[in-house]
């Protein structure tokens, strides 16, 4: 039924799929090692040829990428999954190639030694479904970009609604396929961290840990509102076209509209401020002066923003984050209750001043899972970064992951 | 050198200029009174035949329109000024005719034994420069909409950048030409606490006090950041034109994709939460079947921002915006600096969950003010509407207000 197929990728370039968003402040990052996963990495493909959604949609050939670092053992009880972030891929740890750049976005937390220890786990990190990055030539994931067999075109709107459950139930299929028969741990970063409480929920007795970083338990009407802005102004780009533009020039003004309010979103003003101050962005052109005359925190959301729209599938974004509108734990309408689906000892990992999944959130998730009994940790992420800090202050919870790992 | 002219109003319709961005809440709003400020008022108009803005640039003609309330006195020393908030025109109180279904946007504190005494004050408030409302007929303001008498079209994108301090001197203008010596108050909420600072800063001798609410005194990175993905989504929409619009199609849609970030960014989670939860926006339409089955709180984003689309102008918009950002008090890079000017007595009003210009902004305006020995007052506004506050919740400060005026 399912047919992996290894695709080498030693001829790439240096990439980063999802990091460009990380580059411009990881001068800022207060811990990730330099040093990469011990070994190079290469991403598989994984592949369903007929895949039923949650909500009863058939989609003929589903495929997604995904990496491993370490192995499984007999009883195939030791593995880590790490379900994907909006905007990111698989690339969690070490390099394609010696030449890369940089490495996985938690390389910090992953390799022999270091919390997510290689010599004991087998960790799995999938690109889950409507990954933004298929343009890279690396990520895989099947979306609105790919092609509906039944038309010999792009699937465009027409693909069905996926769900955050639909990002677990392929996950399942993947780790079945590999073996797995218990979960030990999923950890996941901000969407990464709504698929480790989906798993919990939907498969309460599989999964023994989970370790929601950055991350909420359902998207409330807040957050639905946010995320509705983000996806209108892609919509608003002509070029969107009603999601037919694969034939013709995509929407990039829109995406880069987009991400010029993601990228504040999931920062914090103490990160700009700290940056930017009120430099302009020439010194000789003052914002005083002219319209077009820029302010240097401008120029930086400008350029950080073109890039992410240059690389990002405006259909798999939107669909992305139409996953992430639609998320509430468990299936429930009310969040206590899909919580009480879930078995697992729960590590969270918010960060302290994150402005886009508030750390009041997080305090409501604990208290829900701690009244009814759950194990649960919680240690707050600190620095400028807010939301970001998923990634850039991760380091600072190395002991308290490697210790809730050894339990 | 000044021409004033009255204009009757009576036949207007019933009018809300900038009030429908808190329409929709007014249900949630904790205290503003029902019964209008006693009597009917009246727009009127200052002209000034040419105004030399503070980048130097000389306007012909410029226009703003004002209300008073209350009489000045013989010394000319009980005026209180309020200049407008973003979006808002000078309707602070009363009612243009009988019927019109709400009074202005603080009528709850001005009036015969409120706070802002009509008795005992000369309550002014203006429509400021390159206002948002032009087209509603009643608001009066020069910007890039007006008639450039040299080409005998609208200015657009050549009207000069505006500052606050502009603001500030336009309205110097009109005081000076209605008699008034000294200002008893300057009460302004959000961009018109801002002009309530440079007031103080810019004529440290001529204000005694100051009300800022909601409001900061230097534009920060990361709000100018906030502030640029506002004006981009204006200016990605193709109908704005470069800003050439007037004889065509306006760019109805770029404005209401910045509206919606504007409500959200003006308003707090505690609010979404309690109105909207995660309900639907037609119970049959579930958003998990169709990308176009919108949510509850989406179809109050799309409503409510299509609303204030049709009423503003896109360029006013931009200019206002710009304005905001450029904003550093007394026209200093530091912030100290710029403070160090003012000498009235200050009272902070400020909302304690605003996600647009943090406590902590305020806070650090008061210990820097109070550090260099003014007399600072500070109240925290609270509920669940965040910056908004400043409008729904300001008869919490009622008693806070009166005292401060009668100091």
């Amino acid at each position: 039924m399912y047919v992996v197929r290894m695709i080498r990728r030693g001829w790439l370039p240096s990439t980063a799929c999802g990091w460009i968003l990380f580059i411009a402040i990881a001068c800022l990052s207060t811990g990730s090692k330099a040093n990469a996963y011990d070994g190079l990495v290469e991403k598989k493909v994984f592949e369903i040829p007929s895949y039923t959604t949650a909500g009863a949609h058939v989609i003929k050939t589903v495929r997604m990428g995904y990496e491993t670092y370490g192995k499984l053992n007999q009883d195939g009880n030791n593995a880590i999954l790490i379900p994907p972030f909006f905007g990111g891929t698989s690339h969690a740890a070490g390099k394609y190639t010696p030449a890369d750049s940089l490495p996985g976005y938690w390389d910090g937390i992953i390799g022999p030694g270091r919390p997510l220890d290689t010599e004991r786990f087998f960790v799995i990190s999938t690109d889950g479904l409507v990954n933004p990055n298929t343009k890279d030539g690396i990520t895989v994931s099947s979306g609105p970009a790919s092609t509906n067999h039944d038309t010999g075109k792009p699937y465009c709107m027409t693909f069905p609604t996926i769900s955050i459950r639909d990002f677990v139930d392929v996950q399942k299929a993947l780790i079945d396929h590999l073996g797995v028969k218990r979960i030990y741990a999923v950890i996941g970063l901000s969407m990464g961290g709504m698929q480790a409480f989906e798993w919990a929920a939907a498969y309460p007795e599989m999964v023994d840990r989970i370790i929601p970083v950055v991350a909420i338990a359902q998207c409330n009407a807040f957050e639905i509102g946010i995320i509705d802005s983000w996806v209108a102004s892609i919509m608003l780009d002509p070029h969107w076209n009603g999601g037919n533009y694969y034939a013709r020039e995509a929407p990039i003004e829109g995406v880069k509209m987009s991400m010029k309010v993601v990228i504040l979103q999931t920062r914090h003003s103490d990160w700009a401020n700290k940056v930017f101050e009120r430099k302009w962005a020439s010194s000789d052109k003052d914002p005083a002066k002219s319209m077009e005359n820029r302010y240097s925190v401008q120029k930086f959301l400008d350029e950080t923003s073109s890039k992410l729209a240059t690389q990002y599938d405006a259909n798999h974004v939107i669909y992305q984050l139409r996953a992430i509108q639609l998320f509430s734990v468990g299936g429930k309408d009310s969040l206590a209750e899909g919580l009480k689906k879930i078995k697992a000892k729960v590590l969270m990992l918010p960060a302290r001043n994150d402005l886009l999944f508030p750390l009041a959130d997080s305090s409501e998730i604990r208290n829900l899972l701690m009244k009814q009994g759950n194990q649960v940790n919680f240690f707050e992420l600190e620095g400028p970064l807010g939301h970001m800090t998923g990634i850039t202050g991760i380091s600072q919870a190395t002991d308290v992951i490697a210790r809730f790992l050894s339990n």
